[in-house]
């Protein structure tokens, strides 16, 4: 009875009613699974019902392929959402960057040290200068260009590549182009990372504003990618401690440092199925 | 479906086995509950089971004094360890103190902001110091001497005043005596504040142990009591950094505001049921 | 030779040159006076001085009331700003507050713990409701209502109080009210608190906005008031974990233990003469 | 004007007494030094006199060999302890490492993003594990494996690889090795790093016996090594938050990631001269 040996992990949201946590556990319970971890919570302002379940599928009466449609019965009357996903089955990660190099590697320092449950067999960036480092951890790396004018071009480039390499999970490593609408309903899982100041200093340098307006702390935020820039569910946050001393290249080297663990942390609650998104907000089963 | 009527809280523990999630919610479920919030937690040491179960007591079929024997009925083949509480069932504290008026005035504060759901009727002292703030808040005060030769007598005294006054829990809030084992084992429900320290200082004068070492952090710990003086099971812990450039008396007055939020975060979590006491551990449902 | 003999303190900002810490060292040293703490900060960006030096008084040549003209002789050729303090004149607050008490308890609390070099003869609030904790602490309160008619009139009043009872510095301990740019050039000596969050939640409800977002942080900035609403030089900031779990009440709740620690450290901050305003932006030299 | 250009740094502790900031002021004035960061501080317990004063070499009349000498003159009747050093001076570091590599990894990764002013030229572990990374950055890797009969040998060994690359600093990076009395007093210039709890666990499996106590914080402290075994002058510490949800798997890998971050921030503050030990304390001008 260890957590070691494969699971199958539900997330599951849907209108609050009586009896849900029943039907679900029965449905496990009745099919011979041992739940190793439940989590549920109830959103009060819209009354919607969000939970993680993970069991063994050691002993589980259904092979993997039926579950999903033997699950889909209880929870089509419940107008419910829900995910199922294997712990065996191997999730493939594409890293993207553009120049800074300092999420990139502690993402593949990571990697190495078996931290992440993933495979990382591609990074793109639309500028070369990474491509030793890819090589380095023997990584395909891909230079793919954006100009205003071969965006389009360049995204159906991309969306190929994350086609060909079966790509689940785009993660945005320092990546400094935003992703078209378009992009982000083709292919809609994608966790960027960026600095976050309170007060928040929107536009331009903002490290340099944050600066001049004397902040005493300065931050990073992970989310998911919507349309709308740098506003999609939170994931994680924190924040480190700055003062009068730090120049801007101080705020800058702590942001990154910041941004490194806070990518990671969001990146692994993703990978272990603890994210849940509802509305514009996140549950992270954590 | 709001959590503000009255609901029943589950906190059990018992040896890990399949179907336990089901059966409980199914109890729940079959006498016609809605549960608002289910935690589940399973120790991968002890192969041990341990949940938080949270349901609405308008439209549950039982009445309340026939619940607990109802799923006594459940919980004996489980082998399981269980609490029942009741949201409209208000718990009474007694707050002991000695002289110093941090955590009390912290705790009385918050009390009169009604964040805790528990009645105060009681403060317990053995120095007089402390009795106008009582008489401030409308609170009786009982001021019990203590010497090594008269400690059974009063603590004979403080066991009659807790019963007398009907108190469910007791927190010492910077209380400088040490309880007995006897009084632990008669009174049990006690919570504790401490200061702690990286590394720890044990003896005399911790907080002048610490500056001559410079530490750069220093921590309150909020726990239960047992008879192994501080070692209890841990509830809350917070830090705060320190510098060079604060003094003893600035340890001590930083410490102080930690111990205050620290043990105010305690009393709540407890309050709220949400803490599970298992080994010498503590899971914090929150 | 201990700090707890009466000192001067010295805040000086000038643009940065050659021998400015001797120049103003050798002043102290030449008229008897020992150093018991001094800092000092270059701005790279505005190749600016900025400095902390503070003396005893016990021994020092010249009489309180000389060394300000003697060293305005030594600052004016440096185009120097500067501030001189004396430890032994305790600063006069007035707290202004209007219906929460969260801030305005805790303050007085540290008062009558001695935690604030200061005294608080007064308290001024645009509603009655707090009335009675002023009595309790026997600190004169004014109710002084506000209306968008009456504003001018009001200011006045709130003038007319500052003048009368001799105060220092005004403390806004959750006053919902914005200050005229008019009052504010006639006492600019004010501190605020506010909520802070990442990212920013302009205008209305930033509570039930950032629980919307799903925000994993929330802070506080407590800062000095300037025309340009809650964007006045920041003294500090602090911020507390939040996650799914806490509601909006909960955040409230959060956000006001935050507030209460975050102007506590402001005010003691700005009592010790450790800050020093330039541009939007203030050094804390603690 | 800018700190670019190379600095001198002076640290400096004696018996606190008048005038001391005018005279290190004057020196440096005198000679046509323009000062760009002065910090003071004076320890109450010992009425002892600790600063760091940085100044720019350029238009500084007296050459880099003639200042020590110089000043000496000064110091001596001051009983002053100092150390004198110059921005353009880059300190060579031997990085010693066992099996664990996320600290290595970590130091390596800034050395090459140009965080730390040092040359790292020397890698020394017990084990060879390691010498695939030292290869990829170029640096030499020596294996110096120890056991109880060898360690006289070893150090000796190590000693004389210290002497041959000029190394100023050694950083104990996770190198699970005791250093004897007898080599920290021919090379007392050593950081090291290891967790730290609340309370302290003493002894064998730190990480298992946390978790057994169900720790909520777990640290991370970097000092410099001295005979007694992880006591000596702390340079840097930080925590971070765990929950009975953290395995002890989790408590490591948490902890992993503390010790990267509080390792690199103490050999950048050592390498900035920030730190100036005296007792078993550091002062850190930072």
């Amino acid at each position: 009875m260890t957590t070691k040996s494969p699971t199958a992990t539900l997330l599951i949201s849907c209108p609050d009613q009586q009896g849900l946590v029943a039907k679900i556990a029965n449905f496990i319970y009745a099919n011979g699974g041992n739940i190793v971890h439940a989590d549920q919570h109830r959103d009060e302002e819209s009354s919607l019902f969000l939970s993680r379940i993970e069991w063994q599928l050691a002993g589980f009466n259904l092979p993997k392929d039926l579950i999903g449609p033997a699950f889909s019965a209880i929870a089509q009357p419940l107008q419910a959402k829900w995910q199922l996903h294997f712990s065996d089955a191997v999730p493939r990660i594409a890293i993207w960057v553009s120049r800074q190099d300092h999420c990139l590697l502690d993402l593949l320092w990571r990697y190495q040290a078996r931290e992440f449950a993933a495979e990382i067999p591609l990074i793109i960036s639309n500028h070369p200068d990474l491509a030793a480092i890819a090589e380095q951890f023997g990584i395909d790396y891909h230079h793919i260009p954006i100009t205003r004018d071969t965006k389009a071009d360049s995204e159906a480039q991309q969306l190929a590549l994350l086609q060909h390499y079966n790509i689940d999970l785009v993660v945005l490593a320092k990546y400094m182009q935003i992703l078209s609408g378009d992009f982000i309903r083709q292919f809609p899982k994608v966790i960027n990372i960026h600095h976050s100041f309170l007060p928040a200093f929107v536009g331009a340098n903002p490290y340099h504003r944050a600066y001049e307006r004397g902040v005493k702390i300065i931050g990073a935020t992970a989310h998911y990618v919507t349309e709308d820039l740098d506003a999609g569910p939170i994931i994680e946050q924190d924040v480190v401690r700055v003062s009068h001393r730090d120049g801007v290249a101080d705020l800058v080297r702590k942001g990154k440092d910041l941004e490194r663990i806070v990518l990671a942390r969001a990146v692994r609650l993703h990978l272990q199925n603890r994210t849940l998104v509802y509305g514009n907000r996140t549950v992270v089963f954590a």
